[in-house]
């Protein structure tokens, strides 16, 4: 789609160029490193000193922005969501609609793929599994029996899929992604502290608008499913353990850790390397703050932090005060002094 | 297997019936989840709740349990063991011995297959490789040279074993485990803060009745192996460093990271998220709980907890009245106060 | 190279030996695990028990090692680069160049492979990518359309890159990791809580000497690059986000997490498990100990620990005083007593 001039940028963003005449574009940049012939858009004033030094071709800026200088300009309501949507634009006219069947994949019997979806090289799909339309499996992907996915999928390379495992519509998984991955569930001899493996007959059931980071695993439930529901989001080296259910609309970020048997509400956000311990419920609304270990149920909407996890507020004024500590400890050293006390 | 009438089930796990009427069981389930159809079991109080409105055609429950409804009941004396011992009854029909070469794999020169293995599709497997008996490499696995791989093992799709791998009997891989990559050792240029890799010519040894989560990742050793103890068994996404020696049934939760040459005795239970520095010892029948930073060799038999890592009791204390440091910080001020001292 | 005799190897290491007899050195080991037939090295005092028990058939020590018993000793500078440096003489005798394309790989339309490089089994490689000389891309991996591979890098199996990844020369991959997925970057509907994608075009740009852990992930940038600079050393598991860019000759430990758009300087030291919150700088020379929580920029050099992170002694000495809470909680009680106030 590129190169295009600036003017037809800000038509198709709606937006007010400040200049008469006209250039090319030729890529979409970050501020900080723009050069000649590149968009940016100017939206955080954290980034002021890289906008006073951006020689960006066109700074896309909110219109609240008071322009002081020469430079080109296209003048919208939110500078960062026409960005946005320039990529959008970007993005779709690169997008090809593979369709087929790669010979060099491996499909078992029975199973019903979509003359719309995509099976790349190196593929191997195990017997009765179902394949919708423009669904993409890409390269070296792994999917074993009774796998049923719907339509629209994106599955990247090298991605292993377990048996019974459902995906709806509109997920998509990154690369190296595990999904149904046996739980972590052994019973243990007390008596000489060896472990017997339970075999996890449940599945993973995964609904739609989904996203699942790089190398994150989903374990399969004991018995019935581990579930992650509509609009959930998950980032990079997530654990997901096995009977979890994540409520609809959560975001969970990076590295994060939730144990087997937890229930997250609805449009939770969970920092990355946050831990959650077994069996827990977090209600609808709740935020963790990154790297928190969350050690019981939370019910009440609100900001937790810390390990063990704590309301915000308490977490930050502890954090705040014991910073203080040689000072307190000091007090007090010098009150017994005072006091002549030896306690 | 499934679906079974009640008086089978009670049957086969010794239990005994509270109703003279007989019903088909299609499916085991959690207790929360549990419909019409499905069988299963009560066995901790937290669940009072759920086993309430429970509407499961069957309940397996301790025999110390009241019953005070006329739902159908199995009673048996550990209703959890009972459930477990038919979901292995449900896997063992369900399992399926395969054995053959798929055409689409490709072996080295100078293997040995057992013709009772399983090489799924598009496996590559290097030179000088060993696969016994009753092994099953599912597809996708790349396995390099002069692996030994011995009986029973089960490794699912997209597993990398680097060369002079061995491994025993009775272990399972789970999908996109990395085992033997090389070593993080470098050595350190101090004038220029570059470093030069140490190649690691050691390997990885996985003794027998031992579990690898998914994309767990096993360094090789500099030189000597290091080395996974019979009955370990470790969840997805840990790291475990080069020359690490971990213990006989030791357990090692999801996102847990040893740092490399780390010694870790028997029966050592390491929580979620927990990180071990280098160079460190524990002794046998040591827990650490979850986050956990352990800074130091712990010796001694107990549980610990925090970065870095303390004797439980103590790391509890600490943090209870690290919650009252607000009020501890103003009872000083007034203390000053009081005593009208500026320290 | 090996068996190889005492004799032999002090003169490739040009060391002293004690001994006029001559053995054979079968293989190399660490000290505590060395038999006959072993040659091992000690050069640190911390290891002075297993040195004492050791029965190595060579060991190598530093020059101003005391040398009490008839063990075979080679004496030199240091002992530990010297051991190294035949790990290195070793390694290189092993390592085969291999060349080469595998028919079983997919390669797509409008490639150039170099004839000096190795393409494995399984590999599938999209249309318009250049694979330049003794560069060795092994089993099972997966590479979209439009990357770049420079001259002498390994990509072990199972390594998943995404398009338009571009990567300089002498990069070690290791098995799992994934290159260039999409940024965890999501646009919310704050009415409801959901989300949709922003699609991720820029790329990962990485430059030469770079070592990437195993099931490492490294997100591509919204637009723009995702860089890596020279001489970056990644251990496994580590999370980089999106338009991230890491520091010349940086070192990350296992399991830490950078999140987007962080700036992180030169010659930077991460321990394992740490983590830095999304937009931060870190200037040149910081170190951060293993499992801090970065949540502020740092520009000073200096070694920090902790979460939120701080200078290191400043945090050691609040751990410290941390550990005395219940004795100064005690005082207080005790003073507020003496001074009979309720406050």
């Amino acid at each position: 789609m590129l190169p295009l001039k600036i003017s037809e940028i800000a038509n198709l963003i709606k937006g007010q160029l400040n200049i008469s005449a006209d250039l090319f574009i030729n890529k979409l940049n970050r501020i900080e490193n723009s050069i000649e012939g590149d968009l940016t858009f100017y939206s955080d004033e954290r980034f002021k000193k890289q906008f006073d030094d951006c020689n960006a071709s066109c700074i896309i800026v909110n219109e609240n922005h008071i322009i002081i200088d020469n430079r080109n300009y296209i003048v919208v309501p939110n500078a960062y969501l026409a960005f946005i949507s320039i990529i959008n634009l970007i993005n779709q006219n690169n997008s090809t609609n593979k369709t087929g069947i790669s010979k060099t994949s491996v499909i078992g019997e029975n199973c019903k793929i979509s003359n719309l979806a995509y099976i790349g090289h190196n593929v191997v799909i195990g017997n009765n599994c179902i394949i919708s339309d423009y669904t993409q499996i890409h390269s070296n992907c792994s999917i074993a029996d009774n796998v049923n996915i719907g339509n629209s999928n994106i599955i990247y390379p090298n991605v292993s899929i377990y048996s019974n495992t459902i995906i709806g519509d509109n997920c998509i998984i990154q690369s190296g992604a595990v999904i149904g991955s046996d739980g972590f569930g052994f019973v243990e001899d007390k008596s000489n502290g060896s472990f017997t493996k339970i075999p996890h007959i449940g599945n993973v059931v995964i609904k739609n608008n989904v996203e699942i980071g790089a190398n994150t695993t989903i374990d399969r439930s004991l018995v019935g499913s581990t579930l992650i529901e509509n609009g959930v989001i998950i980032d990079n080296l997530v654990q997901i353990g096995h009977n979890c259910v994540i409520g609809e609309n959560t975001a969970i970020a990076g590295q994060a850790g939730i144990a087997g048997s937890c229930k997250v509400g609805k449009r939770v956000r969970i920092g990355g390397q946050t831990a959650l311990a077994g069996h827990l419920e977090l209600g609808d609304d709740i935020s963790i703050i990154g790297q928190s270990g969350v050690s019981k149920s939370i019910k009440e909407k609100g900001v937790y932090f810390g390990t063990p996890a704590k309301p915000q507020r308490e977490a930050f004024r502890i954090e705040a005060i014991s910073r203080n500590l040689p000072e307190l400890a000091n007090d007090i050293k010098q009150i017994k002094k005072l006091l002549n006390v030896k306690l």
